[in-house]
């Protein structure tokens, strides 16, 4: 388990690729599948992803798990936010009590759902004032959020819960990608006018202090984002290492793989992206990503709330690669 | 049960209309569940239109159901198909012994799968030298569709399997909505150079040869269209009358309700699109319904399949808005 940003790039560097057998045998099979060649559209290149990535064809989901993890901003002391800080504890008991957004998504996905304090309390610094986390404080969030994958799972969807998140986020996206604060800052759960600006300017400014001090990738993270985030990028790693494909879901959720694939290439090849949020700012972190969203709904809740919705159309992408008659087996005649 | 075009008619002019009641309670209900307001996108309109189209609140999908019809068409003697007629009937015996991509799609969304032979021999006669219809056949379709559709039912799955049916699709929506043949025709299962081109001009000189008979949208789909088209119809219809709301699946299945859409105002509105197919044409048809797709997945498949995959995600969604805590119940605080 990495102690230090040295340790995680290390790992980095080292996480394993996909398994082309199983990939060459998902295309081979695709080929013979009763409809015309590339009809499944998207669902045909997901059942070779899966393949790819769980290492094993036909690729199957049998043990969808949910991981939200929730963590605090200092930064919400800059008045970044249209709910107070406390909501995030609130939801998270909300979570535990099954009557949140989530709770019925991954339940009718079929998927376990496991919530994760990343650090709630007393969470993170401002960074508009120092860096959010210690070296150590975010190494310890990656570890929890590496420790939280299960080996028994098959396909992962990450999310997370955190009033302040959304600034946190574009001032990462801000840091890695450039642009100005204003592109990649949005109304988050419902910001507007003056609160906008002002949350524009907190980005802005944030990076500012911090941009003088280093220019790593993961530096920044550690500098800018959030426990909550820190942990998303750990359970990202520690899928690869596990060979379970991920689903991402929003804007927060993005953002905090984002370091990883700045930090090293490739980094993100076993991840899909649930859909593409509201919040503004993802569409641009979507396109520096190079991943494409299955679902475009307009929502912009967190929670894992879009990458559970997609579980089920990953699902019905592999049942359909598995369990399709061939031409030869079904007797139906080919394309004349 | 219609006997007649103008009894369709009088149908389509006494449709009900949708419950206000269980539509003002959906919205009075969203509004305090644990969530910023707008927050699951699409997934709050979702359900709003459940509730109005079920009439009842909360609405629920314990019985969603997929019907598919199938159909031949008499003009694939002009060689507008890359694949033989034949695999019509093919694809059936296919669907019912479980082999082709509906069958898994339904499966795994939980939905009871129905085939119905709509026209499959001898299907339809060549509308490039007559009619592909008598009136009386095709409102014996249309009468099929209407009687397929079980009022035990809570969400109604459309779609169709014919090979010819983009050709007839395209020469409906061209009747309907005018254009030239070029801007509706497009590939189906898998037709290009030379052979687009005959397909374009046998749109063409089909429409041309009716539109001098005729006006009436319902009259052109009966020259134009096929049995299975006319089923779709008639099951959109039925389901409208049970207080069924239905999911469109692509481009044959929308160009099979749209004279629905021509013949009477808000004939449609029970009724989701699930996807923006692949097929050219139906991004144009889309927005001729005034129908904004759920998904937009690249495919071009057919048999339902589309709409099938939007079954879970309509779920989710009608499962969010019953389940979810308000925030008095869940004891969250509100926007600061």
């Amino acid at each position: 388990m990495p102690q230090s940003l040295n340790d995680i790039r290390e790992l980095l560097a080292a996480l394993p690729g996909p398994d082309e057998d199983a990939g060459s045998r998902a295309s081979e099979r695709e080929s013979q599948l009763t409809k015309p060649a590339g009809a499944l559209g998207t669902f045909e290149n997901l059942a070779q992803w899966l393949s790819e990535w769980q290492g094993r064809h036909p690729p199957r989901i049998e043990r969808p798990t949910v991981i939200v993890f929730a963590g605090n901003h200092g930064v919400t002391a800059q008045g970044v936010s249209a709910f107070p800080a406390q909501v995030t504890r609130q939801m998270v008991a909300n979570f535990e009590a099954g009557g949140a957004a989530i709770n019925q998504l991954a339940k009718s996905a079929g998927a376990e759902l496991t919530v994760i304090d990343a650090g709630v309390d007393p969470g993170t610094g401002d960074f508009t004032a120092g860096p959010a986390m210690t070296e150590a404080a975010f190494c310890e969030a990656f570890r929890s959020g590496m420790g939280a994958v299960s080996g028994g799972t098959d396909l992962l969807a990450l999310g997370e819960m955190g009033i302040g998140n959304t600034t946190a986020a574009a001032a990462v996206c801000h840091a890695l990608f450039g642009g100005d604060a204003a592109y990649w800052t949005g109304p988050g759960t419902g910001v507007a006018g003056a609160a906008l600006e002002n949350k524009i300017r907190v980005v802005g400014e944030g990076l500012a202090r911090h941009r003088a001090e280093t220019n790593d990738p993961l530096e920044l993270f550690q500098r800018l984002g959030g426990f909550e985030m820190a942990a998303i990028a750990g359970a990202a790693t520690a899928a690869r290492q596990k060979r379970i494909p991920v689903v991402l879901d929003g804007f927060v959720c993005g953002a905090a793989v984002a370091p990883l694939f700045a930090a090293a290439e490739n980094t993100l090849a076993h991840c899909v992206a649930a859909h593409c949020s509201a919040e503004p700012g993802h569409v641009h972190l979507l396109e520096r990503l190079h991943l494409k969203p299955l679902l475009d709904l307009g929502m912009r809740l967190g929670e894992a709330s879009g990458a559970a919705i997609a579980i089920s159309l990953i699902r019905a992408a592999a049942d359909c690669h598995a369990s399709m008659a061939t031409f030869a087996e079904a007797g139906v005649s080919g394309q004349g």
